[in-house]
């Protein structure tokens, strides 16, 4: 089959949610043109900004921080060594070897040298690794972006991430998160920047063949604490539909952007979410809701622990 | 292993998303007691009722009878046959045979007799035999209901249909769709009576263990001009979710209609439903929101094309 663009290149990336296949070079103008949209759109970005990539050694981060140095995006990438037992290793080696390529040297966060590693620090806190995790990364997103002065945070969270989110947030109708998923958390304080996904329009295959056509190397194995399930069987379903119905993704979560423009879930209809201003971490100064923060009441619990081993 | 409720006989009904398993005499009781409540819950049915059973033959729709009956409720059974070579036939059969037994007498609808048997409606009309058929079906259920002293029609739907139903509307945002999707729709004016679903909270393999143990012969093939492919597919992805995750379809329908209960979608808020009263169709007197109703406008088509062939 030829491409749909230029009509002489062989296609190779067949995209049947857009009726659609494209041969390479018309394939990267496509996507890049998706996430050139997918921000317009959304106003994610703008020209003054100094983004933070956050890259886990994954295929979306490592093409998120590619498609924003080809669109010319000043960006700097910010790898957190999680402290797993050789999954780590292998990541950092993959960030630090994208990253070398192109002259770029990633801020690196290592969780064993912040005593905080995450295997140690689920268990001393006996919480899910995932949700330890996230708790963790975010801490660090917020902390090296307002210290190094970056105007926004961008994930590599892609089209299926969020429409398998959204379904879960559905299924259980859990309007305070329903009330806070969107491509786009605005600033909520000085130290909370804004967090950005970019790629929110692009599906997990494009994104692969992106990074498969461009030679990126990407770490391909799962976290190994990852026993996130749920979200792996929304991923399932939708793709089971998206398979039979294709398109059928895309317009599920558009439609609920577009919901959420029009109508506001946000607006106390089907959750209202606190606007209150956060204080001080009284530890570490951190801006939080609580009197001290997430990561400092994770970090004294995994402290005690290991004072008490 | 033992009925969970007797803990003497053996378990008949294994149902992972109560987290229990019953013999077929507990289950019974189960069952009925899911209706009961479903229809207590939402104000379905009150002791003044006459209720108009819609039944095809199929499964869903002679449980509904039967329990309806057992439960005391006044009901006769309306039974429409849509003309179709075959099925049709197969249908009626199951259907007289049944309330035969009960020492009654559906009342018989025969779309051939009336001029408008739904192949050839369909075609006449260009239209999609399950839209086609909706119209006509709605036109007797009222008509019927009206004519006769039926204060309610009540119909088959299940949990499964519902929640398969309410998942397209949320795929698809339809506003229009999920601000009318309830198991009770009021009756709207003279002649359009109220429509429930007593079913609503019981799973299709619950609607089928009742109707295997209880020996209800029902007819078990689909209705062969039903291509309505998308419902089945929706239902297979809630079917997948729901195996790995038991109880999940349920809190999606019932979380949906406490939303709409708490913040009604019919205030406005994904959905405004026009509230203008019907005036009557000129051709026929029935309740119609257009000059001529769906189904004389549909009439008219079919005889037409009659008249040319």
């Amino acid at each position: 089959m030829k491409c749909k663009r230029c009509r002489k290149a062989e296609a190779a990336v067949d995209l049947p949610s857009h009726n659609s296949a494209f041969c390479p070079d018309c394939f990267f103008l496509f996507f890049r043109r998706q996430v050139t949209e997918g921000i317009r759109k959304l106003s994610l970005l703008s020209p003054e900004d100094r983004v933070l990539v956050c890259v886990s050694g994954g295929k979306d981060s490592l093409v998120l921080w590619d498609v924003l140095m080809e669109l010319g995006v000043p960006t700097e990438g910010l790898y957190i060594d999680l402290g797993i037992e050789g999954y780590s290793a292998r990541s950092r080696e993959k960030v630090l070897a994208y990253a070398g390529a192109r002259g770029k040297e990633p801020i690196v966060v290592d969780l064993r040298a912040e005593g905080i590693p995450i295997p140690e620090a689920a268990k001393g806190a006996r919480k899910e690794e995932c949700s330890v995790c996230g708790t963790v990364k975010r801490y660090f997103f917020n902390r090296i972006a307002a210290r190094r002065g970056f105007t926004v945070v961008a994930t590599g969270h892609n089209l299926d991430d969020e429409a398998a989110r959204l379904l879960g947030n559905l299924l259980h109708w859990d309007r305070d998160h329903l009330s806070r998923q969107h491509p786009l958390l605005p600033e909520a304080a000085e130290g909370l920047v804004r967090k950005v996904k970019p790629l929110w329009q692009v599906s997990e295959m494009e994104t692969a063949a992106y990074g498969f056509l461009k030679g990126i190397d990407y770490v391909t194995e799962e976290c190994p604490l990852s026993f996130d399930a749920t979200s792996l069987i929304y991923k399932e379903a939708l793709s089971m539909i998206e398979e039979k119905m294709p398109g059928t993704r895309r317009r599920f979560y558009q439609g609920f952007l577009h919901q959420n423009r029009d109508v506001p879930w946000k607006s106390g209809v089907l959750g209202r979410v606190e606007e209150k201003s956060p204080g001080k971490c009284i530890s570490c100064g951190a801006p939080t809701y609580t009197e001290t923060c997430g990561y400092c009441r994770l970090k004294e619990r995994v402290t005690k622990t290991r004072g008490r081993s």
